[in-house]
């Protein structure tokens, strides 16, 4: 889809797919998160999380895998930033998460008449329609060859 | 550290360590972030990155990696989440990653008298000290006990 394509208010869905396991949660926690609370069940008890909890770039990690069967802008997702970034609650072991991107806003750049920006919001929810991550923010859009 | 040990205007600092390869940023984008410039040199030739780029979630996760070893708060790094969050520019095969965090606030909280948040930004710098990510957010800190 170019720039063009998209329409404030459209909302695109991925119904999101196997349970996040509690191996995975301490497999990539062990890469890039080794706090004691994404690795051992016992010391997650003893926490703020009360329980094993997926590190919070894990969901991050989650969530840009189903954007990307999700939202299909020509060339690809590439991502400027956000303005908003939270993390309502952690994901947990069992989970299963899904999306929904809203699109807030189309913005034609000035300087570069061949691309804009595409102002969208991504939820991320797990299996109890509770947000587990929010990002607001802009992803790079082609504008349609003329 | 609690959060009565902080002072704004400190810098917390990670040298780096090991440089990004090509396979890495392959095999994390093959499980989080599956995009052809991400994938493979010659798709990302002929895309908006113009060569390999790794997925930005992958220099956020590189990111997490060493601030879990900087910057040392009693019962972890919990993210309360960011207000800016961008990628200046993508992480390349070859880049050597570190790492500066500055404190630019301490926010005592009314309602939970035992905690409150640490206002800070981190900054993603690669071997030519370009910003790669920079986040500005909150991070959960527990206050130190009376």
């Amino acid at each position: 889809m170019f720039l063009e394509d998209f329409e404030v208010g459209q909302v695109f869905r991925h119904p999101g797919g196997e349970a996040v396991t509690a191996d995975a949660i301490k497999q990539f926690a062990g890469q890039f998160d080794p706090q004691p609370f994404h690795l051992d069940e016992a010391a997650a008890q003893q926490s703020f999380f009360r329980s094993l909890a997926a590190s919070g770039w894990h969901t991050a990690g989650l969530t840009m895998r189903m954007l990307v069967d999700t939202l299909h802008i020509h060339g690809g997702l590439i991502g400027a930033g956000f303005e908003e970034f939270r993390w309502p609650r952690p994901t947990r072991p069992g989970d299963v998460l899904r999306l929904e991107v809203e699109v807030l806003g189309i913005k034609f750049s000035q300087s570069k008449p061949l691309q804009g920006f595409l102002y969208h919001r991504v939820t991320t929810y797990n299996q109890h329609d509770e947000a587990v991550l929010v990002m607001t923010g802009n992803l790079l859009a082609p504008r349609r060859p003329q």
